[in-house]
């Protein structure tokens, strides 16, 4: 095999009750990327299509996750890599992750699968640093593991993976407005209440019952965030209408996904995940803010082959 | 049926990462009741065996306990209480709550059984706040579902069981000091660190992950306290020497029962669970402080009928 051709997925992180640790993978929002070995040693970025970002290797966020796994290896071989983005930089549904775990997913199968995906997601981490400055998981791991996973540790690495009901769909709103990471970051406190760290941890405790047992109903009791979303929430617009309209037209939940500005609900079934999604349309299209809704369903295989020669 | 006597279990309550709201039920240690029908409508407790504790209703936990669910089922009868304690008052192994939740378990079946277990609950937690001031479920839920019990909310109250795996042997020493529940709550902190937090969310979230997966492994991963813990071990002299002999000698994890001064271990199979009493044993035998030690199964059952008549 000399070149790959990948879909790398969006992926949702925090998903209410699980800040920092809880993500879970989508289907029909995704980049398209394609790996070619090349005789030549090192990563080349050759072509970016749909974004501005950068070419040179150590600053692009593929760049850095392929030579992180190609190092590894030791490889004899280098890639030139082709990122066809889909996914918004900036829109808080992984779109550096899905560049940095696609990359080193699509480049494990032209080297024969030496690394499994806890692996694969330690060299995703490294391109995932390159965008955010640190070397988070909860991205990175959900597109290579597929479905629900939850970030246990992080040094060292250790990742679970979790079930996902089969009724469970995502609607997603991209309001298009720039949340700065650093702002989304810095507007958390350093310290909590106990007795709301207790409400997360339960919350959390009984939505990883749910995901095990197909309780839609014990999942929708859990879908709350009494941690990040006060504070984020404020950074962006309507996201209480949102919630609102989301809920009372049947969303089990909803809540701001990663570090937002895109909100996602969890429905059960995907009639009332299109439900949701007018839901929210209705209320974005009363402002002059520019958005974007789709409507997926929980992707449990994550990162996908389009086709190899 | 006119007469019931029963065992009501002791229970662990927090469990390292589910401080407040994680429990589960042991077997071998408990307290026996009888709970006989009267036509004088009312409670009295005429027997209290192994403990010195009040004998007016209203200030006795099994008293409280029987009053509120008698009036809830508006029943044409009263009764008698007999309480054979065994385990002793302030252990830190839900001495109180065993007294309360045998006592509507026992009259839920003298009534006929019109209660579930979510409701049972809610009656020994009437009880339970004679002797801790508060409504606490997180030792009351274990006894009456039996196994682990995450307490999602009391507000309304939720109950969440949780599944056992088979080889899960729990290993508990007593060591006889005294802890004053006030002194145990107040050494917590009202805030906490968000990191701290999170790690016990990610805790809590991989060890329910391990119950349904009977990964052993994982549930040892997991059985981390980064918030009680550092705080209240202080409290239970050779805390850490306890803790550090019981992981040595195999135990899963290891941790403060309750509000201590009882001391947890959790091992896979009962020989281990053994040795881990062997080595709790090695290390307070060198202190002047009296204590106990047994080993026992997760009762998933809860509270057991011994008779009916």
């Amino acid at each position: 095999m000399n070149e790959i051709k990948i879909f790398s997925p969006a992926t949702v992180a925090n998903v209410s009750c699980g800040y920092d640790v809880l993500g879970f993978c989508l289907d029909t929002k995704g980049d398209e990327m394609i790996i070619r070995k090349t005789k030549e040693k090192g990563v080349k970025i050759t072509k970016i299509v749909g974004a501005e970002l950068p070419f040179e290797t150590k600053n692009n966020v593929a760049g850095v996750a392929a030579l992180a796994i190609l190092d590894a290896a030791n490889a004899d071989f280098g890639v030139e890599v082709e990122i066809y983005k889909n996914i918004k930089p900036g829109s808080g549904v992984g779109s550096s992750s899905a560049s940095a775990s696609g990359t080193v997913f699509a480049i494990n199968e032209l080297l024969g699968r030496p690394f499994n995906k806890q692996q694969l997601t330690l060299f995703g981490m490294k391109g995932e640093a390159v965008a955010s400055g640190v070397e988070h998981a909860d991205n990175v791991a959900p597109g290579i593991f597929g479905g629900f996973t939850l970030v246990k540790s992080l040094e060292p690495l250790k990742i679970v993976q979790l079930p996902t009901p089969s009724e469970l769909y995502a609607t997603v709103i991209h309001p298009q407005i720039e949340i700065k990471t650093s702002e989304a970051r810095n507007i958390l406190p350093d310290e909590i209440p106990l007795s709301n760290a207790i409400k997360q941890w339960a919350n959390l405790g009984s939505l990883i019952s749910g995901l095990y047992t197909d309780n839609y109903e014990l999942i929708a009791d859990s879908l709350h965030d009494h941690i990040v979303e006060p504070y984020r929430s404020q950074l962006i617009p309507h996201f209480k209408e949102v919630r609102e309209a989301a809920i009372k037209n049947g969303a089990l939940g909803c809540g701001i996904s990663g570090s937002g500005p895109s909100v996602f609900a969890l429905s059960k079934g995907v009639e009332m995940a299109h439900n949701v999604a007018d839901a929210m349309n209705t209320v974005y299209s009363n402002t002059e803010i520019e958005f974007d809704i789709y409507v997926s369903k929980i992707n449990t295989e994550g990162i996908k082959i389009i086709h190899k020669k």
